[in-house]
């Protein structure tokens, strides 16, 4: 049985909090603590963005003339445009009211993922970029989270993007650590001797995905879950294994 | 909390297998008898589509000259891709390894949902299609699992899907009943009073996903899993309110 659990009632977020300390605090509170092996941390973009204080301030953005023009094509604030494109490496699809981007994580994305909602007092004129390297941000949440018994928590950064072909968002990982956030199952064989046709398995985006089950949008949104009595596989790859490079992609 | 259960010990299924009665017994098996409410059980595209007898003998399959000229391009069996076709109603992307089509269904997906991996024996000559409606089929395995009490589970047809832009496949829903598919939150504000940017939530994919954290992939698979624990918002929506249409399409 695997245990999906929404950790309730930490506190707002601000620039430079302790996130390692908030969310231990919450794992105890929850009855959690101590990390068991396979645990994992999924902790939204949302917090550890606010925690390394990447709030922009919509007023002392300057939109570039690529950006006034972009924003007429879509119909958007120039100056989250702008931000946008300074987070971005390529602009994917650019039609009113979408604005679709590679960002430079590498992640394909509506906005670059830079989010103008539940932001806190002011909102209407901040906005949220992602973090600056969730991948490294997971690891060092993981080994601060490390119990005495040395039992560290993999941990997943958690974001919600919607998708080609399908209505609706649904949880991915853009950062992971402790944990194979893709697994490749290459030369592994199914119940019958065969070749398994499925090979890889983006392990940490379903782990979000589950994540997002417990942890809701919106008004009743949930900043961290824990996910236990997972049997996760040997092995590490951080969230940045799971984006597809530019040259293979079918779809640009 | 919620609870993720994998229904293990089921047997082989085969074409004409009363599928509701064997999940029942699963579920009294593993102590989860009777359904609670908001129980979702999600069971894998794979043995509905063994249980409606899906299965395709290759020997007996004739290549028209587009599939001969298609598994030419794509490096596939010209008997399996002639499947494929008939199981689409549109080609995306044909290069060498790769045949992604439109289900006849909607789903963009890799060779039509057709599989060859752990179809049982003479396996190598055999291939199974996808359900004939998994949402109808979703709805009828609900009917039939709801207990004495009128209480019915939820049902969630799940396959796994690749994706765009990231590496890994993940679950998805191709069938669905008993709850929302797709949550429409159009209207909806967070918690500062904003309009919600994220508007629609693919409830049903992301338990498909959630629930093959549970199944695993290949040799170890599971067939069914019960998820406990849920919030389930009101309404109702199959699987193919997820199909994002042809004329929405960004993509194409």
């Amino acid at each position: 049985m695997i245990a999906i659990h929404p950790l309730t009632g930490m506190p707002e977020i601000y620039a430079g909090d302790d996130l390692a300390k908030m969310l231990r605090e919450a794992l105890e509170t929850a009855g959690l603590w101590p990390i068991q092996e396979n645990d994992v941390l999924v902790v939204t973009q949302k917090i550890l963005s606010k925690a390394e204080g990447r709030m922009a301030d919509l007023d002392e953005v300057r939109p570039s003339p690529e950006a006034q023009e972009l924003a007429q094509a879509t119909r958007k604030d120039p100056r989250l445009v702008e931000l946008v494109l300074r987070e971005s490496s390529a602009v994917v699809r650019a039609v009113p009211h979408v604005l679709i981007t590679r960002h430079r994580l590498g992640h394909v994305m509506a906005n670059s993922g830079i989010d103008r909602s539940n932001i806190g007092p002011g909102g209407e004129e901040r906005a949220l970029l992602l973090p600056v390297d969730p991948d490294r941000s997971a690891a060092e949440l993981s080994h601060a989270l490390a119990g005495g018994d040395g039992i560290a928590p993999a941990v997943v950064i958690s974001d919600s993007f919607g998708r080609p072909w399908r209505h609706g968002v649904v949880g991915v990982a853009i950062g992971a650590a402790g944990l194979p956030a893709l697994v490749d199952r290459r030369g592994d064989e199914d119940r019958d001797g065969r070749r398994l046709e499925v090979t890889q398995i983006a392990l940490a985006d379903q782990i979000a995905t589950a994540a997002a089950l417990a942890a809701g949008e919106g008004a009743e949104s949930i900043p961290a879950v824990l996910v236990r009595g997972l049997a996760l596989p040997p092995g590490n790859a951080p969230a940045s294994a799971l984006v597809r490079p530019v040259e293979e992609d079918l779809f640009r």
